[in-house]
């Protein structure tokens, strides 16, 4: 396995599997001046941490997380910052009865085959687990991102199945388990997933994320356009099988006229662009949508093969989500910010002392 | 700008604008041995070359595409290959109209705004015409992993506005100007794109890509995953604003029972996964879909702003596709096959020599 | 700061301050089914430990390493492996007297210049101790080079000061604190440097490391090739201003006919070209040179400056090296593997089923 | 064969073969708004070009380069910059004779070890022809180092056999085909060259690059430290065996006290440190030396194996330069500023707006 960093100039590196001593990573890059410590990374560390509603996974966590270089007399120093969580909560045993077959939707198989072992502890490496460390990584993004270019990166669940929010209100996303933006959704999210508990099944979801505050000229044409490391970025966590940039697939119905955003002094006249043209922030907010799919690992018996090739069936008792979208708000921020401050100093190092030849225009 | 490479070990660079001498690009870590000469690349340039029939751009490219280092004696060295298409159709003063203002939904604002100047003439860098380019580095990979690794690629148009194709006949694909899989669904498609010009409007599309005969053990968890990468891939082609592996946006309404994949000795039973779990090929076909957005530059008058920042008109009179999704299947299936390359590749170095627990199932 | 990886597709990346909570690292890319555990590592770390001789720093580090990830029921798994090794004996209230003013010759002031601020207890970032976590992601390059190449990665202490050992026999290397070589020249190394220790000053050295049981392709013309990957590792490590290949700086002298190794179907004549020809390992000894100044951590006074810009003398009080190349043999090996297992992976990737042309010689 | 490409934010990606229809490159991540145009590479071309004294190879290139892309109305886009060389004076047929033998020394056995085939006219891949496109794009970094940083980056020869320049005059360098700073020097190396080439045979230089105007702050600690991205630049450049930064390897058998630069408010005092100190640029200059072996392409007969193993003896009768090291002073210049380049972006963006503690020092 490679694979494990992401990034070009603010880049951050993860290990660590669900059952093994714990979880980490390295953040290299980070600006030197950011004011910083534990507690920074603890708040969005708590907001993905498991076991805070009946409706995640009830394994128990603190997600503690120790800053181990870095960071000398509050600031981060320019060095690279160690991050180290440890795990607590591993019940390995329940794993057991999994060890030798594969669940049918999941990266037993492919772990199988493409290292020719696993660690089937919980998934191992594979594991939505890693995702806290990706967690901590994003909020020290968010942190410059906001105190020092004024770029705001939030997130909410735009769907749940079949249920979307009624209305937007950024103040409700905090207030309830779920990210839902909407107080009045919030009662028929609980019953659904209260039903879904019982029935031993799991279900799909789709997150929002937006950066407010967007600077132009972020995006690095023709490769590393800031959509297309967006994409990289979202389809790098586990279970999205989708990802959408502003309008998305509506503008395959859209005629030009429809899709394209006017402009005025005054500003743009629509968002179908997502913030985003030709790979280059236009100033605009940035808007990502993801489809999150329903977690493999339910307890409904499903038929598969076991490791030696024969028909079985498996059912998964270990402790699970029964909708990983629910949890995932925090985990798509954090990514979303790790694309926006690798841009931010990519596009800094090279346009250092280019004048724009008029000044940007309100979004 | 940087951003012009793309793959770790099989890497493609690309250069050229879209009124300049000539576009080109360069494929590092080809492997020795594969037998190619220019008309193996040939083949797919003609297939996305514009002016082929009254439905796309009518600039007139022969798109002849020149090996300039990397073959010997008719086979590849594991030199990089150097790759040149000079540009002649070039009339840039249709553009002269343009240079001081901007298209609404275009590139022209945002490159002004990131690099303080830009190449007004038909885009510069940020026209689809680059992407001539990756066709020809894509039939590298598509001939390598074809004969060296039994993988097939190829895609076809699966919606264009308001139409979707009525069956799925791979034979079909190359008998129409639209790549559609479907003969009975043509001339809805003739007779829709007919209207659109005469209203001098565009329209967004959609296009699938497919590869087949997949091994399994294909990507690099967790942040290089095969569909991170290839999401990476579509994003980076102009005009996309989404992808979906397998089920995509639909697994959001799905439950687990639904989504999941169950295994039998005889193969997988379904594909939602689209031939990915875990980020990790399954040896299952890798299915991908992009959404492809209506182009900006339409001869309907729009609102702009000009480079002084004042209020004005803009109405593009150059040769333009009126539905850029027609000539992008050839692009998708060179994107995607890129990123196989690069995985086939990154996966030999690390896992030779280990073998697979079981054989592995028929997809 | 960024830069803190290494390699391309065996990738380490690198963490932690001298007087810090902890030095660690991740090595990410190790092929699966490799037997590893920590006294693997540990060996190796050992040998590079302070305090073992009264020649080197009398800090008191017992460098236990921790590994965190990677590897599951005594074997490498393929995913990352993270590596901890807790700092014990920082007595950072030593360096008070010198947060205020730089050492010449050393990085505070460049890390000053560049960042801003500065770690200054031990020298922070730029410190030698960095180069523990080398040592243990070294040795699990070294391993498997061992284990699954047939490659032996070693080194010697080739001069110091004025000193060059009378002879070369392995077996030596390990018996003594310098890892010198030759026994009879020990004496004489002990003496030097306890005349050394008195006067207050410190020496420069220089460090052979050979590669030997190579086999025939590794390295990637024409930036990657094997050579100048060797020298981007060596000069990496701290105080090193030199680097040779084989005859090295004595080729400016050298004619062709003397220079050039002649080949007999028995095998090379000589090894002037160190092993690697055109930037591709021949299967010869890969040959490595290195120079390591002395370092500037001295007990007598040097003119410099404060942080202020004012004329001020400086004395370093701390514990430190008078020679810091008599512990950087387990560095330079560490490494030579670690660019060696990089290149091993990547020739695996891009060559897999190319057949030479001809048996390889032998060396 | 990957690996073509060179730097991380300035990246320099080469192509083509001494004796295949061109060579070219592609230089990714240069600023917006640099004026340049072809006759700005000339210059540095015809430098490194061939046939302009009898002491080098009588092959007959003209070396015109043309720009293919990122140039607009005489000034970069930030576009990435296509460069093209069309070979003129191949004579192919000359190399019949070794097509089937190795030239001890060369890097033919290696190549056909690594890719199993080989372009044999010329070397293909490994000839130093490939270095022009190198000189073209040290070139574009050279000119923005120079108007847009203020750094001056030149060389010289500093030894060619048993001759060393008798003092530093940079008027002289470039007055003489040797690039020799010392006129009274030229004589000397012209009787020797003549002799040698009476001979048959070939012979070793060392060549000296000094950026000057140097800023601080320029190289990212711990493994991408200036220093090390020079060792990397210069031990890629053909046939160079050992690279020294300031003392270099004299700095074995210093001592602290003499190797250390001592500082004062008025500046260094000296600089053994070669302008790096902790692999961070100090303001001072930066110095490096580099060691180029003869070349093995001589007419002197030597022992040698055909491609079947057996015994034969080989003798180039192609045109070859005597001394490599004639014409390498544009290549490591070349190389020199492509490093800096890379670096004084990669520095820009991550420490946009720190403050340094004190005004840097004079060097």
């Amino acid at each position: 396995m490679s694979g494990n960093s992401f990034g070009r100039v603010f880049v951050f590196t993860s290990f660590g599997e669900s059952h093994g001593p714990a979880i980490g990573g390295v953040v290299d890059g980070c600006p030197p001046g950011l004011a910083l410590s534990a507690a920074d990374l603890q708040r969005d560390l708590d907001r993905r941490k498991p076991g805070q509603s009946r409706h995640t996974t009830q394994r128990r966590e603190s997600d503690t997380v120790e800053i181990l270089s870095g960071v000398f007399e509050g600031v981060t120093t320019g060095a690279p910052i160690g991050l180290l969580i440890r795990n607590e909560d591993q019940r390995s045993k329940d794993y057991s009865e999994i060890a030798a077959r594969y669940r049918p939707g999941h990266a037993d198989y492919t772990y199988d085959q493409k290292y020719g072992r696993r660690d089937y502890r919980g998934g191992g490496r594979s594991s939505a687990r890693e995702t806290a460390v990706r967690v901590a990584a994003g909020a020290i993004a968010k942190k410059y991102l906001a105190e020092h270019a004024g770029i705001l990166v939030r997130g909410y669940l735009s769907q749940l199945g079949p249920i979307r929010p009624a209305s937007l209100d950024w103040d409700q996303v905090e207030q309830n388990p779920f990210f839902c933006p909407c107080a009045e959704t919030v009662p028929r999210l609980e019953a659904y997933m209260d039903d879904l508990r019982k029935e031993g099944n799991s279900i799909g979801a789709a997150i929002t994320v937006v950066a407010s505050g967007m600077p132009t000229g972020l995006g690095e044409p023709v490769f590393d356009r800031l959509d297309a490391d967006i994409a990289h970025a979202m389809m790098s966590i586990n279970a999205v099988k989708g990802v959408e940039i502003g309008a998305g697939f509506a503008c395959v119905e859209q005629k030009g006229t429809e899709h394209r955003d006017e402009m005025t002094p005054e500003g743009f006249l629509s968002n179908h662009a997502g913030g985003i043209l030709g790979g280059i922030s236009s100033g605009q907010d940035v808007l990502v949508r993801i489809a999150l799919k329903p977690t493999s690992s339910i307890r409904l018996p499903g038929r598969t093969i076991d490791t030696a090739g024969h028909a079985t069936e498996v059912v998964t008792k270990g402790r699970h989500d029964p909708c990983v979208g629910i949890r995932a708000t925090p985990i798509a921020e954090a990514m979303l910010a790790l694309v926006l401050m690798d841009h931010l100093l990519r596009h800094r190092g090279q346009n250092a002392g280019v004048v724009p030849p008029t000044p940007p225009i309100p979004a």
